[in-house]
């Protein structure tokens, strides 16, 4: 992938975890606040920095934003502050804009006045908290439709020193095992006779009933 | 799975999306706020509320705290407040105790006054806007090891109405497909001669780097 | 005209204002603030009143908000609201949505959350001011297009005993007189005898720069 | 007309509209205010700037408002800096001085203070706001008497197509045609067989009575 | 002197101890503030007491202050509530109004509202202090004009056992002798051979600058 | 008087008073407060200024408070502030301190700590000024003892054109004439066949019950 | 000892934490403060509770406060408060009154206005911590003059197994040894071959600079 | 005992405390606050101060923090900071950390997060009050156990004149007196024959309740 140009605006810990990633991944990164000390608090993740206020049209483009591919509006709390940034920067014909939204009613607006994406970072991550507070055995999941997920399953110590054809996964349960984990070494496609230890980590495929089933076995 | 006990202290947008989600699976949930505005505009997600100031041991106890398996400490933004509850819950025995950070010395302190496990929400939401941003055909994924990853990709229009024996995946790029979603539709361990649809998604597993050469094909 | 019905929310200075114009030509007017004391000092002035936080939709719908043809939104300073408001409102199909903007911005983003009309007190009201002071003499004015107005001018003391005949106006300024203000009488039409008293005031027709060249004779 | 000098204090919203309108027709205006942002953000519209707490007469004389004939107390909010500085603009011989009140105690006690002209913006916008809404044919109107008015309309669109003999709009509606303006286009005293086109708007002179009837035809 | 009503506006130090001395005397008094502790307060003080905002006409009517002869503007510090709680008297037909003033600006702006009698509590205590200070042999003073005061003077030690006879003070120092105070006891045109003690005080009158030139004996 | 030292503390309305009337009567005056603007908006009125926390031991020595004779204490409105820099001035040596108290607890507290003259500006000012108000013809008056008073009063118009034997005040009212004011010239000790004006003023000495009697004459 | 009557004003820790003593010891204690939530936080440690301004006489002596023996004013940091209330108990006539300052400047007005006994909480504490951070061994101590102290000493590890004999405390440092604490266990007076074991602790009187000589010996 | 390292976190009243008896005891005292005039205040007793928010590791580290052996961390009332603060210094290495405690839960986590002795300085300080007040006649007091103490007691008057012989304070209380400490003498392990005076204060050890028998007689 060619290197493409992120600003940030909002260094908060959202904002700061965002272009500390970006960073790391050797992109060119902007960070943008008003309050120049979350700035300088950033400055290790960020390819330059810029103390502005992004509702006002003329600083916008003081600090050349419109030669930004992309834009992340992470403002934390000033929901007001965030809409204006957005309606300029569609305005400043910004590709594409991300945006972090406190509620449902925040992300409509910022859907009209021309965000493409929008983020619910404490909504989602509650939601994630939950789901893995439901099936503690899951350690992690992708939800592929309202039928089908691929899940991580830790196994129950029951199954410690069986192979996968003793737990026949796949007849009793209608699973499809792609992988396991044993500590950080990971068997892909494993063969029926591999052997299971307490411990280790199966990466699952299956209707979500199945694997809320296989997972509850304790 | 049988019903648990769940409380969930600090009903802000974080605390409320998991009161939500666990209630929807149909657990049991107490929500607590030190404001009563917060209680009320969360009635519709939680079992039963209560407004109680969490520092204080006493009305902790007089709330019925003991008989909770399982709190989730979603304090905001009062560190204090966060830290002075994990340590009385932890006196009081709860089993399982998930606590909120704002930043790593944060965490530090939750982890040593007995929180069993530390969520960073702003902080991990970051990263996965970050990952989304620098794979955009990557839709979702599941990181196995430092090595290995499951990956939802997006086809390049250039792969539409090929198959996956076309295609080669394997051969040239070290991948297992695991499933193919068309619409809504999921395919799991799909036949080589399987035909891709322009916009379909490939569930794919192996190595990072080789992940990373396939979804940056335009 | 057949009865409306108005809701006002907002009950500072502007939106008093307009519940009391309304209310005066008997139209039902509902007002509502946020604020009790608000709504209580504007009381003679609307059919009823609610003390409403219009940004929840369960609030507007408790108020039946979705009942009113026209709703007009006159939040003082309160930028977020007034444009979560007017989202709301649009969501809920009010028909005419009228709002208050502080600045260009505002006005922007309350039209693409759907309002109909966008009102700038201020700025208009500081136009008219303007206007007066550049042209004292010209009471009041309707701008008909670039070139076009109708003015009312106080004629100069000058002019006090003359007839229109005597003044050639029409010949002199390219201006058509349509009608004369003697104290509060009123004469459309003037006949060219007609004579004018000091103090008397002019309605006229005419190209701009000409209303200009009459309204500054001294 | 020739050039006067004009200072506005108070560069709020109200404030800086005005000075903007004064500079555009190449008037020469002093823009006070007591705080330094507004000065500066209003730097296009002014001819030079001064930060100043006019209520201190020694400030006022040293930026020289002597000078001024005509001076605009715009303050915003603080009812005690308007009164002090109208009191001490007209100590120091102010000729003109037109003040902003914010309701009608204040204008009360601005006029006794010595302003000349006072400005109730949100009130008069207001009432032009909700005639609007009463008539919503009728664009714009000046107000004569309490009996005559000048009114523009908006024709129904019945009267496409139709000639102004046709109308009989002085037989029916007893009301006379001062001018027809078609899109941009204004014709001054238009002939009976004038045919107008569904949009035109009419400027129509006569009986209040008489306008609501004719302005209210659908 | 037959019983008058007075009302005071403004309960704090000032307010309070004008009614305390009215109500003294055996007046009736009535006691009005916008805080209900303040009018508790001084509750022994005043025959009957009102919380009420005097900014809003309707309020001053309900207390019936129409019914008062004097009333009297005690406010502490809020400037604009001073004024309009003035103008609003005035209206209503307040035959005496006292008002405190802050400064000499705000004096000038109370007595165009309407107030007859304009104090300055911190400013003239300030002056009678400074006199003190710099005569502090005269004890009290009333300044009959420019050039003829009456003071109150102690007697500097050396004058003790002497007779106003010896002292000579008419043909010295030009002054005439009003009385003598001798502890409590008054001795009203004293006779030549009257002996003084150490202690003693004269009433005085006479020029300053013979009063002066006696006061500072030593 | 030969030239004395005087320091103020508290450059408020109270303490310039203060300042302004030693100033100009040839004193020298240092003028001290804790906020700069104070003592800047006081420059006229003193001999020179001092920006200084008067609390602080240390900086009350670095002005070099000890060289001067009498210090008065006029700050505003912090009791605290009040007596900690009275205890340091008597600590310090200070001859005379006098302090202004908001209340008699106040009061009772710098007397105890080392103030020789307590002043209570809004407790004096307010007794003036009923006092004015119970006997609207006393324009001044020295209360002597319990019993004996001079007063500056007023004469009813009954009494104009009348000789003071045709008064005989001394018979009727047991009273003394000290003087006459007429405008602005002084009788001193007038003869009885002095004839008195509409508007004169007499100054008597006598009984207060005798005063009163006298003054209430209509 | 017999009943006395204690009152603590303020109920802060400093406050809390006396009355708890006293009250544990079985004496009457009366808590009060201003604040209601800090009377009802200590109602386990105190016989009845007040909530009261004690900078109001009446309302001290509506409590009753003249039937205590001994006022305690622990008020936290309102120094105003902290100096009115010592004044009031001071005129009330209560025997003992103790108070708590915040340096000294405050406790010499404390003293001044009638305090009997000045605690200095934060100073003391501050003195003590030092003193046991100079001398780790030494675990507590009583000075008894500039010369002389007792102290708590804790033995060095090679002084574990020998008996005082073999240590001749008395000969090499001129101490007394008074008790001998192993454990719990206290010996008075020990026999000079009570054997020393690693951890017990030496209760020895004699001359500072012999103590420090041997609490230092490693 | 050899020069020690100590750095005080916190110049308030109780770290001043502290930093200036180590201070005059010869140690070299780093002082630290995040307040600026809080470090100039106190900078007679420290040997060189810092501004610095430690709850940051970098700026913990640049003040070189890791160079002493014991840091006292005395924040007044921030329980985040003091927190925050101690769990760096603990991940710094630091041997010996002192952290005053403003209620036991705060010293519970200081506990867990790394403090080696916790202060609680109003509680500790309230005790000792307390204790005072209960036996006024015990001026000191080392508690040795749940069962012995030294008390420092003043000997009531009657036992003036008297030998130690006389009052066989061993036989009849159980005591045994280790000196007599008369004005500023001390005299240690006194002869039975001494003589007592009034004033005089005996330092005992034996029972509490022995103590307090003898303590208490009048």
């Amino acid at each position: 992938m060619q290197k493409e140009q992120f600003a940030v605006i909002g260094m908060g810990r959202f904002g700061t975890s965002i272009a500390k990633k970006l960073h790391e991944a050797g992109q060119e990164v902007m960070g943008i606040d008003i309050n120049a000390d979350e700035v300088e608090d950033a400055e290790l993740f960020i390819t330059h920095g810029a103390v502005a206020d992004t509702t006002e049209k003329a600083t916008l483009k003081s600090i050349g934003i419109s030669n930004f591919d992309c834009v992340i509006v992470a403002i934390g709390s000033n929901m007001q502050a965030s809409i204006l940034t957005v309606l300029l920067l569609n305005e400043l014909g910004i590709k594409k804009i991300i945006a972090k939204a406190l509620n449902e009613l925040h992300g409509q607006v910022l859907e009209k006045v021309g965000a493409d994406w929008i983020v619910y970072p404490d909504k989602d991550m509650g939601e994630r908290v939950a789901h893995q507070l439901l099936s503690p055995n899951v350690l992690n999941f992708i939800e592929l439709s309202n039928e089908y997920s691929i899940e991580e399953i830790k196994i129950p110590s029951s199954m410690g020193g069986k192979s996968l054809q003793d737990l026949s996964i796949r007849a009793t349960y209608h699973l499809n095992v792609i992988a396991v984990m044993s500590h950080d070494e990971v068997t892909i496609s494993p063969t029926p006779d591999h052997i299971m230890n307490d411990g280790d980590i199966l990466i699952v495929i299956g209707k979500k009933s199945d694997l809320s089933a296989f997972s509850n076995i304790e």
